[in-house]
C-alpha cells in the first residue's frame, strides 16, 4: 500500500480522532507530509511482519506541548537530522520508520521522514492513540529502552541521550524540550524488526486512515459521520454539549487543563468535564467518570463531526464527545500502571468504558 | 612539577579562595583527588606551552549548585565516563586535562580525571576564579565552542550535546543538571593545544597552590595569613564583620542569595552586603559598591584566614572580606559583556576594585 496525498489527508483526519485531542494539530504536519510526498514520491506502507527481524526500525516524532507545536512549525529537516544522528550513533541504517503515536502531528512526522529517506513506513505505533509522555508506549511494556535517543530543535541544537530507564528519558528530555522552546524533534526507541513485531500496536496507520476516510466520506455525502466512526471503533457517545468553560495552561512542556460542557438535547441540564494533559484523560458526567485513560476520549464538532484538539477547543464550541476502547495491551496490569488514571493523579481505579454508564 | 597529596591540599585551599565562595566545597573534591593520586600516582602539571599544538585538551568539571554538590558526593567514575564518551565522539584521545575553573571542587575534578587516565594536568583554567555559567570562560571570548560536550550523573544517565552557541549550551545543560538532581559531571570545550594557549588563563593551578601554601603556612606559624595572601594577589581588605543575615535559595540549578555583615573594629557601625549566585558577585559597603564581578570577592574566617564558601556561610560567622583584581582578559569590553555586573542584573557599570573606595 502507498501513502500519497489522499492517504495523508485521511490519516491526518483519523489521527486527530485517535489523538484524543493531543499530538498537536495534524494540519501543520499534513502540510509537511504533503510537501514531502510531492517532492520525494509516495511512501510505502508495510506491515510489521514484513520488517526483517534483524532490521533496524526507528520511531520518529515530535515531543512537547501541542499548543507550541502549532506555532513553531517544524521544517522537517530537524526530524531527519535526529534520525540520521541516531543511525550514526548506532552504526546502522534504519530499514523502516515507525510512528510512536497515531495522534495529530505525530501521525505525519514519520511520513515526512520516510518520504525523505525513501524508507517504508510501518503500519503500527506504540500507543494506538496519543499519550503525553515518552515512556507511555507499548514498547516500554516489552522492555525496550527509549535510549539512545536523539533530540533536535529548529534552531540547530541537538543532543543524544542515554538513560538508566525510560522514566529518566522522559524526565531529562522533557526539561530539554522546554528549553528548546516547548517542542523538539526526536528519534527514539530504536529496535529490531523482531522486537517491533511483539511490542507494537498493529494496524494503527490503516486504522487512522479508515477513520479519516469515514469522516471525510460522511462529510462528502453531507451526513454527520459520527455514527459510522463509532461502528468502526466500537465507540460510544458520552455527551452532546456546548463548551462553557475552558481552562488551559502550558506548563513544564505540557498543555494541561479542563473543559466544561453544558448538555444539549438528551443531555440537557447535565454537565461534562474533560480533563487533559495534551490528551483528553478523564471524562466525567455530572461528576461520575464515563471514560478514563487509557480509553480514548475524542471531542468532535457537533455539526461537521470533525475532531477538535485540546488546543483548538473554544468557549461556545458545540461538540459531541465519544469514548473508544483502547488497545488490549493497555488493559493489562502493567499497562494500567503505566497509563492508568492513578498515574495521572486521578483517584479512580480504571474501569473499561464498556462497564461505565 | 608533580601534583601529589601536599599539592592537592594546597590547591584545594587556594581554590576555595579563588572560587570566591563558589565552585563547591573543595573538601569533597580533595578527598576524591587524594584517593586518585594514592591509587594511580601523582599527576604531572605541565604549562600550556608544553601541550602539542594539535593535541586534544579536554576541560573536565562538575556543574550545578554547590549546595547540592556537597551532599551528592561524586564517585569520580562519572567524570571519567563523560571525558571518555567525548573522546569517543571526537575519535581522538585527549593528551591533557584542563580545569575549567580554579574554584572549589572544580580545582579537584580535573586532578581526579588526570590521575585515573595517567594524563598531565595543564596549569591554567578558563576563568582564573570561579563563575556560575558555562559560557563564562575566556575560551568563549576566543570563539571556542562548548560543544560537543558530554554530561553524566552518578546514576548512570548521560548525554552528548551539540548547540548553536555557548549560551544554548548553558541553557540546555543547566535544565538537564536540575533534572539530574542538581549536579552533573561534564567534559566540555574540547580544543587543540594551540587554541588553549591563546585562550586560557595561565598559571591558575600554581596560583591556587601558592595561595593555599600561604594560607597553610601562616596557620602553621600561628599567624593570620590574610596579609600575605593579599600581597601575593594584589588584593585589598574590603571589610571585617559578623554575618547578621543570610538569605540563600537553591533555584534553577543555582544557589542564589545575599549575606549581610555588621562591621567590627575599624568597620564598626558599617554594613556590608554580598550578593551571590554560586559565587560572590557584588560587595557593597553602606550601599556603595566596593568590589564587583568579575573582580574576586572572597570571604575568609577572621581568626583562621580560611576561605568560607557561600554554602558554608552562617549567621554569626566573623569574617574578613577581601577583593582581588580579576584576570585582565575579563576587563576587556567582551569580557565585561560576558561577566560584568550588568549581566547578573546589577545596575552598575563595572569599575575595577582599585578605583573603588
Amino acid at each position: 500500500m502507498r501513502v500519497a496525498a489522499k492517504e495523508i489527508e485521511e490519516i491526518a483526519l483519523g489521527a486527530a480522532f485517535l489523538g484524543t485531542g493531543g499530538g498537536g494539530d495534524p494540519f501543520v504536519g499534513k502540510l509537511m507530509a504533503l510537501d514531502a510526498v510531492d517532492k520525494f514520491g509516495p511512501v510505502e506502507l508495510i506491515q510489521p511482519e514484513e520488517v526483517p527481524n534483524d532490521g533496524l526500525v526507528i520511531p520518529s516524532a515530535m515531543m512537547g506541548a501541542p499548543t507550541v507545536m502549532v506555532e513553531k512549525i517544524p521544517n522537517g529537516g530537524e526530524s531527519l537530522g535526529a534520525l540520521q544522528s541516531l543511525e550514526e550513533r548506532l552504526g546502522k541504517k534504519a530499514v523502516a520508520i515507525s510512528p510512536i503515536e497515531e495522534g495529530g502531528i505525530n501521525s505525519q512526522i514519520p511520513i515526512v521522514v520516510a518520504a525523505k529517506l525513501g524508507l517504508p513506513l510501518v503500519d503500527c505505533d506504540g500507543m494506538g492513540r496519543a499519550f503525553p509522555e515518552l515512556q507511555m508506549v507499548t514498547f516500554h511494556l516489552y522492555g525496550i529502552t527509549a535510549t539512545p535517543m536523539v533530540m533536535t530543535d529548529e534552531k540547530g541544537n541537538s543532543l543524544e541521550l542515554d538513560t538508566i530507564d525510560n522514566m529518566w528519558t522522559e524526565r531529562i528530555a522533557r526539561a530539554v524540550t522546554v528549553q528548546m522552546g516547548g517542542s523538539a524533534l526526536i528519534a527514539i526507541y530504536p529496535m529490531t524488526g523482531a522486537r517491533l513485531k511483539e511490542s507494537c500496536v498493529k494496524g494503527s496507520v490503516t486504522l487512522a486512515m479508515k477513520v479519516g476516510e469515514t469522516i471525510a466520506g460522511g462529510r462528502a455525502r453531507g451526513v454527520n459521520p459520527v455514527e459510522d466512526v463509532m461502528k468502526l471503533l466500537n465507540s460510544k457517545i458520552l455527551f452532546k454539549g456546548k463548551v462553557t468553560d475552558i481552562l488551559r495552561r502550558t506548563t513544564a512542556g505540557f498543555a494541561k487543563g479542563e473543559a466544561t460542557f453544558e448538555g444539549l438535547d438528551e443531555y440537557r441540564s447535565k454537565t461534562m468535564k474533560i480533563r487533559f494533559q495534551n490528551e483528553n484523560l478523564m471524562a466525567t458526567r455530572d461528576g461520575k467518570p464515563v471514560t478514563m485513560v487509557p480509553d480514548l476520549i475524542s471531542v468532535l464538532d457537533l455539526e461537521s463531526g470533525l475532531p477538535i484538539t485540546t488546543e483548538g477547543l473554544r468557549y461556545g464550541n458545540r461538540a459531541i464527545v465519544v469514548g473508544t476502547p483502547c488497545d488490549p495491551k493497555w488493559r493489562t496490569k502493567e499497562g494500567l500502571q503505566l497509563v492508568g488514571p492513578r498515574y495521572f493523579g486521578y483517584d479512580f481505579d480504571y474501569t473499561p468504558l464498556e462497564e461505565l454508564e
